[in-house]
């Protein structure tokens, strides 16, 4: 940590940057240059709460020097994160595909769904039980009757689930029947929520949030890995910005970025980016060239009559199109498709 | 709402939206222009999810002309909503003030700010027992003891206490000691959170999220309004941009714009807005002349030894000045100042 | 500028990088932390550009500790600037009001205009001669023949003249007419334009741009200031976000971010912040209670006969009662209203 | 056009509504509902201004139904436009590579420069003689000296030119040396700029505002399109918003949006969205794979000495590699490596 005084600060202020700087358990060691006295600070930054000396006077700016994250990061595990689940891996090397609709409707819908996602090659079965909306008078999901049918599905088809907990009571009974825990974009900073996907067993997948910077999803997933789960995949699904054309704008970014700083798998889900189903592919493809290590994609049965996101879910004959664009780049880029 | 069809639509593509108006219970009027037809859809808005025919082949847009917002709207109640709570009126044209640290530290600390700004004129007082924190080794609050702290200093200086909620399971627990319930701006979409504010009997102060529209803040009052819990004030805090000077970018707009579009009452938060001591009375004297229902500002007795947002908080002293510079500005908008 | 080298760069890195620094005229002090090195470099940062650090192998990031900008910063001159243009002063403790059509559209409209608002209290008028439009099939404004019209509405009014410049060809030109010359939002970054600026006489009002940072903001009245022309006006008037309830969202808080960094004036333009009749006031009264040089408020005598921006126009009425709201405000701050 | 009345809007405002089509030149068709009446106004949608609608009493909204543009939308050209210069071809079925130095620094260096990335296969040389950059004491370019070195690294290598035009005054001058013309991100919206481009011979590489919709993208190439140069390359660069490991955010999806929307090819700019060497590489992966008809490379002989963005540089070397990665996805996706 560096901490920048005001020009001309009075020794007394930087004195007295010094002396909290002990209290809290670092080590100051001062510069003074022509005009501004800046004290590097050695010891334990992510113990060091910035805001601890940016109250003191004469404080100008304190930068922090390392991440603040510290299991999530590549310089404390260097060696890729590999989620194992059912027998799929995700990440180290492999383009994993999760699939399925929006929502969980009904036993028809689900299961005509996940029927055509694997012959596809989807490896996961995607779908909501519990939905978060916006609005309180649209579809919230069948709840605990809709985890009941995916785990029909997955007997059917042999395809593990990836379904979506709103809320720390509700994580024991969505374990049961999922494979992977979603955390939504929503919920990405409910810290009660991934307090207690950090203390149960199964894999999290953990969505950025809407309005959140890379650096937040990370420290949201260092509150789940410093549960004890390090089972924790992240995913890129857009952000929010002034573009009006598609309902968010993918950062794309997002995966070298991660890649460079933390060790963990990252998938993108092209749908809830794009929010119209004529840009999902495009986008798709585009996650795989830039080494994401899977996607999760909206597909319905019958886009038309999808009680939610029914405009950017594929059909599952778009799916198979798009699936079949997929395996040349990931062969170009050097990922073996999973299965 | 509107739906409107791509140019040269085909009448089968027409005839198939006008059918799944129907099915979901409204009534379409077409309308043939040269190139493009257009379906006016009567019923009810909020019961029609535009999605149910952005998927359907040949549609280009769809136009909500209501809000999708009803409770919360000033459609259905013209009247100012008036928040009474423990002898406090907060809207209808006053200005209610609620003051105090970040987070309850220890009894002496909160005693010492419930005083002060109780003398300097404020009606609530605000701190943290739960603390949303975005890295998971920052301080997160005392929990219940911090609870009993401000019941403590209610009960010795009589000021009403507004605290913040974190999750659904701690509402009751929360409720027994807070005035006013807070729903913090990170879990303005905790749907399960809303929905168990919306079933107890305190009133909510629900602060805006970071990138959240004021369309959602209003949808996120309407989950609250609609479990049957009319008592809820809404708070701008300031949303993410890409300005660096300031730790958020207050939306001083967000007051009229609500005054117009709701009956809710609305207050501004200047200190996590502005996030750098030196602007948070400016930003306050703003927020009163814009017709802000009150404020709610972070007031530590040493900002210098705060355990979060020391750099934000105003000491005392400042806090004293800035409640002298309301005063006038309050009445040259014709507000009470309350109490 | 601090230069903080990756976690284990090697001597050899570090060794090129304090080379850089003394190559570029600047002096480096090493000091090397458990892992990391960090070099802290005295002398000029305005010559010292950061890429010409980043590039080099090893170097992790590099924090300008000045300001980048340097005439217009108030370690420079700590006192206010005062712009005085026929009898006007805007800045140090005055409350100006520029008000005006959008655009001049005729001679009659522009007169009418013209004789309200200095009726109503306004010093200056604005409108636009030349008409930046996002659209080349909107009304691009009179050009020289509406900047005629200004001239005779100053001849018969008194009122100063404020419009906008284009394109450094037409500096001149402008200047003849008007008092002082708009640089507009767009036009923030056109770097031949603010050269043009800086070397003719007349103040110059800058405007923010909607993408643009208050430091790219003084950058760029740094580019003026340094080619000469000290009379420089800022003008706030909303950044782009993704809130759609207002044209932009007005950044207030540029007002004290300004004040504190600054001694330019500063002013701000409610109108086109909100994008919307109705809220122009209410911003109006924020901006002189935050401590705001003035205001700049599209006014037009038939707004629903506008030829641009009639939507957030204020009637003649309707800015009589406006400048009757602002009085008692600028007074309670301590502001005179100009004249 | 579609106007939306507000709820209980009086007949006499809706007459006056009607009233104001008919003398703007179109015919409106009135829809009365049970609450709010809409009018749907036939004509050309491009020259009704929505904002002369919006002034008007009792109007609560104005819906365009066309796009705003015309010359570039593909629904008035289907066929996708084929840029050709030189013997390349820009657009249909090619990528095509740009690639050099962010600015002209000497003749060696950009001798350098330019005979490696033609070995590596790049057919345009990039390389900015005029540099908009943000500080007045940054480094601004070699003007007409760095376009006499552009002249002589074509004459030298045969690659094709283009290079930044900044003012309507330059544009004769650079189009003696350029094969194309550069509009930067900071001009996009600088209509005198657009104006003059229109009105020579040139194509034109129009690159998206910092913070700049793909609507007035197209509405800024429209510009030059009306004026008779339809030789016009769109290129996407990066948006302005809150997440900070990269410069700027790579919009993507504007590729695949710019693809249904308009005929013009769009390439993809990775080195500034990025704005750090390290993911220059995988976004330029993307932009292969999401469609884009061409990239546009920074590359330094040695970035470490560069004067401008030697960070976000890469090396030759690195170029070569980008190159080999590049094919393969370019044959997946079905395009042909330009040349």
């Amino acid at each position: 940590m560096i901490i920048v005084m005001k020009p001309g600060a009075p020794e007394r202020e930087v004195g007295a940057v010094l002396r909290q700087v002990e209290t809290l358990g670092g080590r100051g060691h001062l510069s003074n240059g022509q005009k501004t006295a800046i004290i590097r600070v050695a010891g334990d930054d992510l113990r060091l709460d910035p805001s601890a000396f940016l109250a003191l006077r004469g404080v100008e700016r304190v930068i922090p020097v390392l991440h603040p994250f510290r299991l999530a990061s590549r310089e404390v595990q260097p060696k890729d994160t590999i989620v194992r689940v059912d027998g799929i891996s995700i990440g180290g090397g492999t383009f994993t595909v999760m699939a399925g609709p929006c929502a969980v409707e009904s036993l028809e819908q689900t299961l005509e769904a996940a029927r055509r996602v694997k012959k596809a090659g989807a490896q996961l079965l995607r779908g909501g039980a519990y939905k978060p909306r916006t609005s309180p008078y649209s579809f919230q999901g069948l709840g605990p009757k809709g985890l009941e049918i995916l785990s029909r599905a997955k007997a059917e088809t042999g395809l593990a689930i990836v379904t979506e907990v709103m809320s720390a009571e509700d994580v024991s009974l969505v374990a049961e029947h999922a494979d992977i825990l979603q955390v939504g974009a929503r919920n990405m900073q409910n810290f009660n929520l991934l307090d207690a996907c950090g203390r149960q067993k199964r894999p999290v997948l953990l969505k950025r949030g809407l309005m959140s910077t890379v650096e937040e999803l990370l420290l949201s997933a260092e509150y789940i890995l410093s549960r004890g789960n390090r089972q924790v995949i992240l995913c890129e699904r857009g952000v929010r910005t002034f573009e009006k054309y598609t309902r968010n704008t993918l950062d794309i970014s997002t995966v070298p970025v991660v890649k460079k700083l933390s060790h963990l798998p990252i998938i993108v889900d092209p749908s809830h980016a794009a929010g119209v189903r004529d840009y999902v592919a495009s986008l798709a493809l585009a996650s795989v060239a830039v080494g994401a290590d899977g996607m999760m994609v909206e597909v319905h049965p019958h886009p038309e009559k999808a009680l939610c996101d029914g405009q950017e879910s594929l059909s599952p004959d778009e799916f198979d199109r798009l699936m079949r664009d997929v395996r040349p780049i990931a062969r170009a880029v050097g990922k073996r498709m999973a299965r």
